[in-house]
């Protein structure tokens, strides 16, 4: 094993200078604020947890994992994502009360990479659980906090697609029959590849009825229109529900005035496997992989104890700055030089520029080794030296 | 090995629910934003390092480090202090003009307990590293913008004790002739163990004159004044230049205006082992620990190919958050409860109010079990239900 250079760092993992740090908090403080106005209450949970509570209740693949053992012989991990921890503490410390309750959080989540040059190990999410609240009401709030979230980060452009997890887990049962069959075509899905999903609806030994169901759910994208379409492919009532589901989604989205972004996808598939029934995702102008994603876990409260329903979604702070674009100018600081003599003099100034809001360093000139360096570091620079009475700058 | 209960935290973990994060991140954006004014950049590290660069180049204990393997079987640490990482980046990436570097941070560190009911095993801190800058302007910028962080924080009632490890370590070198005998008595002064110090020093095979020497320095302490007091004791020329440092020291914060909260102690020793010159160490109320500590670390940025001085502090923002005590309520939040028929004049509504920049949950009524738990949770409820064109309040 090569010796490591003391500037390495463990694969996956980023510095951030001032420049995209300043422009990070500013976005996700906007962010904050938004989801704060919606009545969400923040949270903030441990970075580690027991591999065997949620570690095991989080849906990240397992070599994806940072593990460890602690001192008496359990297996820790870094938590993987933010809606297992959360669900954990709405279980034991909030579901007291007969109301849904409106958790959110904003946090580092970490998940091991293979190689360099690829994904960060270690990343920023901010996000939303709705817990206790069945209606659909709750789903399209989802939507529409998104949405607004998005909007008040200062991104536009974006595209949310929606559908629904029981549709097609209905559609696919009915047709194929077993669970084995259903989740090799459900990975076609998740990994889009649509090509591959023909050419195995076409290899399977169905009615040409069913093999055109099958291949007709590809083409189930759009607006409120898709949903009728959708009924032509589905026969069971469970099927027929997720789509009454759709429809009044998508009443509700009107009434939000929120239909503009959002758009129907059925044959959507989720990595994260607790969803059970509306679930989303959101692309952004050129980056390649989705800002955000969410949807409805109803059975994942049960694993700690509680028969509750839920519903968040979660949004990725490196992906929606990639979206936003290039950033205006960093905050100008300005720069007072001074030598001993004047050094009360320089405290004095910059107490007083600092309470009017400004940014001000202070540098002894005598910890200088190159003054023009300081000229075209700084916005602006005084000089108070020497015992001249006079400012110069 | 026993089977953990679902809602079971590793050792040491803390959930932080609503009331407490939503206080601790206004008193952190509070302390960021003045720290800003001072013209530190804030940058960000990842949570894991390598053992072998940053985790050996920290001061914390190893067994207080959390460890674990990577696939290429390199261990990495979750990071047990900031000032390591800050200085691999800088190094790096940031010194490569000849004037100083300002940054800051805010972020969770990681100390392994070893037992429940402890210490916390996560804990977030906020500190600045002035790199480059050897003058004792520098060390007194570290003191003036702890002192201006803390009260911005709202917390007026602190001690800042500032310290020498180099006038200690040339005292004890002189009198005691071995690094060996030294570090029994830094140990001592480190634990604050007054009594064991005294009983050692009397055990020594020395004259009663270096043993008094000795003894002297657990009493000084105090204002400018120890500083006189404390020549009698120092004989060699760089034990004096220790003094003259720490009254340059005193009137670089008498031009700050800021001796109010400062005191002398000469016995001050830190845990850290990186610090070579002036360090220091604040205490708060009734908190048993320091909420914060500093120094100057002229060796560190050696070990990551730099020969750079520098100097910093670090404060705790979960002893912060205990000196300044219980807070003020939350922020209201009203809920708008409405029924299907007029969920389209409850999201003009709110949309309305959150324009305000109030607090407005939507809840349909359908989502709730129980309404008079509503009426408890918020601050204020209105009811758009039913046909009625009224508000019903």
């Amino acid at each position: 094993m090569a010796k490591l250079f003391m500037f390495e760092k463990p694969l996956g993992m980023r510095d951030m200078l001032p420049h995209l740090y300043e422009r990070k908090n500013t976005v996700r403080l906007l962010m904050e604020e938004e989801i704060k106005k919606w009545g969400y209450q923040f949270i903030q949970t441990p970075m580690l947890e027991y591999y065997e509570t949620v570690g095991s209740a989080s849906a990240i693949l397992d070599q994806q994992l940072f593990k460890l053992l602690d001192q008496q012989g359990h297996t820790l991990v870094l938590r993987p994502d933010m809606t297992a921890p959360i669900a954990r503490v709405a279980a034991s410390r909030l579901l007291h009360k007969g109301l849904p309750q409106r958790l959110a959080y904003s946090g580092s989540v970490f998940r091991a990479q293979q190689r360099e040059g690829g994904r960060p190990a270690e990343f920023e999410q901010i996000g939303v659980e709705c817990i206790g609240d069945e209606t659909i009401s709750a789903d399209g709030e989802m939507i529409a906090l998104m949405i607004s979230t998005l909007q008040t980060a200062g991104l536009s452009n974006f595209r949310i697609s929606i559908g629904h997890i029981g549709f097609v887990n209905e559609l696919f049962t009915q047709i194929l029959g077993t669970e084995e069959r259903a989740e090799t075509l459900r990975r076609f899905l998740y990994e889009k590849n649509y090509v591959g999903y023909r050419e195995h609806v076409k290899s399977l030994l169905l009615s040409s009825i069913d093999k055109q169901r099958l291949l007709r759910l590809l083409d189930l994208q759009g607006g409120q229109e898709t949903i009728i379409e959708a009924y032509n492919i589905i026969e069971n009532e469970r099927g027929k529900e997720s789509l009454e589901q759709l429809t009044e989604l998508w009443n509700v989205m009107k009434d939000y005035d929120m239909t503009e972004n959002i758009h129907f996808d059925l044959s959507l598939i989720s990595h994260m496997n607790y969803y059970t029934s509306v679930l989303f995702e959101v692309y952004a102008g050129n980056v390649g992989f989705p800002i955000g994603n969410g949807g409805r876990y109803d059975c994942l409260l049960k694993k700690f104890g509680k028969e509750t329903v839920a519903t968040g979604f979660a949004l990725r702070i490196d992906r929606i700055l990639e979206a936003l674009g290039e950033w205006r100018k960093d905050s100008p600081v300005h720069c007072i030089l001074f030598s001993d003599e004047r050094r009360k003099e320089a405290f004095n100034k910059a107490a007083k520029e600092r309470e009017n809001g400004k940014r001000i360093v202070l540098q002894n000139i005598n910890g200088v080794k190159n003054i023009d360096d300081c000229t075209n570091e700084f916005s602006d620079v005084s000089f108070l030296i020497g015992k001249g009475e006079k400012e110069q700058r």
